[in-house]
């Protein structure tokens, strides 16, 4: 396959890049570094320094002996991606371009703007770019499960039959975000939906959960190749947040009364889920979407195993229940249906002790980087 | 009242601005004259020639001895838009200011990306700037009944209880386009019912079917404060273009079967709609929807209807299917509640054939403006 990934400089985008490589794929990656600069902006850098992504395909060649193309550019300049496009013909676009945290969506109007602009600019520049120049090229989308939001129902995998008044019609699950960065992700479905019902576009929508891990089996072979890997408040997600905050000895920010429930994934089991999307495509005219989570956990409950986990490790592991920033349920019921990638032939990496302990051995590494004022900066969502 | 009114050039704008004026309040209006450019580059300018708005605001205070307030700018310069608002510290903001063509925004990728960035960053603004200067304003959003597309279940008034698997929630009703300008008007929800949630905002959310008319008690005053009337494929409402080629003496333009059904209003039952909701706001953390229509037809009974008093007036009037352009279910079930407005006290105008004639004597004063080339331009939505 020829794969162009979108984003490919980010935490899922790198990684991705290599997997597809590694596979004997021929990749084509693109950024404009958003993230590195915004990060530097908010002083909240990842914690373990990353070559750039010109850089870091050379050290993969020397690694692998494989080739990665990287163009470094904005996938909301549609001249530049149509150009794109034009030079690779793609089989598969996998669009991670986007601005991927809830926070920084809900800091100001500029950067609720930018958020908006962007993720639906990008998602409307790729369904263009698809269907100007290769209509059977095959979209993978990031979208996340926090489309659904926390509904009083099972959550079904991104469809649900509705009978009412004594008929019946099939629709998109029902969404409700807890933020702007989430309602962008809503937005951007029911784009792809419209244009795979009007061009006949082939689609894979990929509900993720929040995902955990700085490992995968490529970017062992060598730390330059290590993902971003972030803990703060803004791109950090809460389970490496709560590791790096152990190992700095810093109490565990648990927001509120910790029992929102997410449903969770590891790093290595969202490339298998991209890869297995890429190589079993969506049909023309298909919006396919999946569940993308293996377990669900509890903040509290993901602050119970990181304790335990830390404390035998030696750390004096503290948790801290502190006022809510965010406007979410912290009560609530949560289902979720997920079988459509197990069926596709994925193999869930769950979160044993024994994965968190690898994860606190790499960062304890890194441990004189860790910026503890990135913890927590009290992003208020009123 | 103070009202602000956001596109207040376009057809529902301006005679909003008079409507409210001629009841006291005080109006201040904004406009980019975005509409009135596009219809020239286009090649489909309103029927009746419209003096812009500052000369209107002038023939209005000579008619009616009332001011109207005008700044032409734009809605998505927030900076801009917060001057507004510091300035007059509305009590109700009416936005009017998207781009309202479904064509318009299948025509081609700028079209369309237009239309995205408009729409949306225009709500976001207009959110931002009720949450910093006065969270009371009462939000009134023109949506439309297109968000909901054409289920096959009855359409609910925005919201919709549903049961799965033996437990309950509300939802907002599915929602299903079909054109990107209709997705940006559940993109549009989407975001107000976040920001309602999250800061308590007040909204009101008129999901209206497709307006009719040139007449308003306001703009019967003097023919110089005629709304803008289009009747081509692009910017014109289907009864509006039918009357039109009516008068031309050109078939009447049938998508397909035209069986499609949809939700119409009289122009004056819009002006009720909006006042109706204005005098009686929407509470405090509360997205209340209302279904903006009066009747239902399908294009065959509004062709039907328009060739009987049409031959009536001594036009001689075909009816003629087309191809359709468009992507849309030709066959549907199609039945809508809409009791809210009429519990607010909504007095319907019908399509009465008086209403017709009324029409048909306007339009025919003008006929020698008709531009027979823009009424069908065959956009294709493929």
């Amino acid at each position: 396959m020829k794969v162009l990934i979108l984003g490919a400089d980010g935490y899922l985008g790198w990684p991705t890049c290599m997997y597809f490589s590694q596979r004997g794929h021929e990749v084509i990656g693109i950024d404009n570094y958003f993230r590195r600069n915004a990060s530097t902006e908010l002083d909240c850098e990842a914690l373990i320094p990353a070559p750039n992504l010109l850089q870091r395909v050379i050290i993969w060649e020397e690694t692998s002996g494989k080739k990665i193309k990287i163009h470094i550019g904005d996938v909301t300049d549609y001249a530049f991606l149509l150009s794109i496009f034009r030079e690779y013909k793609p089989d598969v676009v996998i669009h991670y371009a986007e601005q991927p945290s809830a926070p920084y969506s809900m800091i100001n109007r500029d950067k609720a703007a930018f958020t908006l602009q962007n993720n639906l600019m990008t998602t409307l520049n790729v369904i263009y770019a698809v269907k100007e120049t290769n209509p059977e090229c095959h979209i993978i989308k990031l979208g996340t499960m926090g489309e659904y939001g926390t509904p009083n129902i099972d959550i079904e995998e991104g469809w649900l039959e509705i009978e009412h008044k004594g008929r019946k019609d099939k629709f998109l699950f029902p969404r409700q975000t807890g933020s702007l960065y989430h309602t962008t992700k809503i937005q951007d479905t029911d784009m792809l939906w419209l244009y795979v019902r009007t061009w006949g576009l082939r689609v894979t929508d990929l509900m993720q959960g929040p995902v955990y891990g700085l490992s995968t089996d490529e970017s062992d072979l060598d730390s330059r190749l290590i993902p971003h890997f972030h803990y703060d408040e803004i791109f950090g997600t809460v389970l490496n947040r709560f590791i790096v905050q152990a190992v700095a000895g810093h109490p565990l920010t648990v927001y509120g009364k910790g029992n929102q429930t997410r449903g969770f994934l590891n790093l290595k089991d969202t490339m298998q889920c991209v890869y297995l999307s890429a190589e079993q495509p969506a049909e023309h005219k298909q919006l396919r979407i999946f569940n993308q989570l293996t377990e669900s956990f509890s903040v509290n409950q993901l602050a119970e195993k990181v304790k335990i986990v830390g404390n035998r490790l030696g750390y004096n592991v503290e948790v801290n229940s502190i006022e809510n920033p965010r406007v979410e349920k912290e009560d609530h019921y949560y289902n979720v249906n997920f079988t459509g990638l197990m069926e596709l032939g994925l193999q869930p990496h769950f979160l044993t002790d024994n994965v968190m302990e690898e994860m606190f051995k790499v960062v304890d590494r890194y441990k004189d980087r860790i910026n503890r004022d990135a913890f927590f900066k009290g992003i208020q969502w009123k």
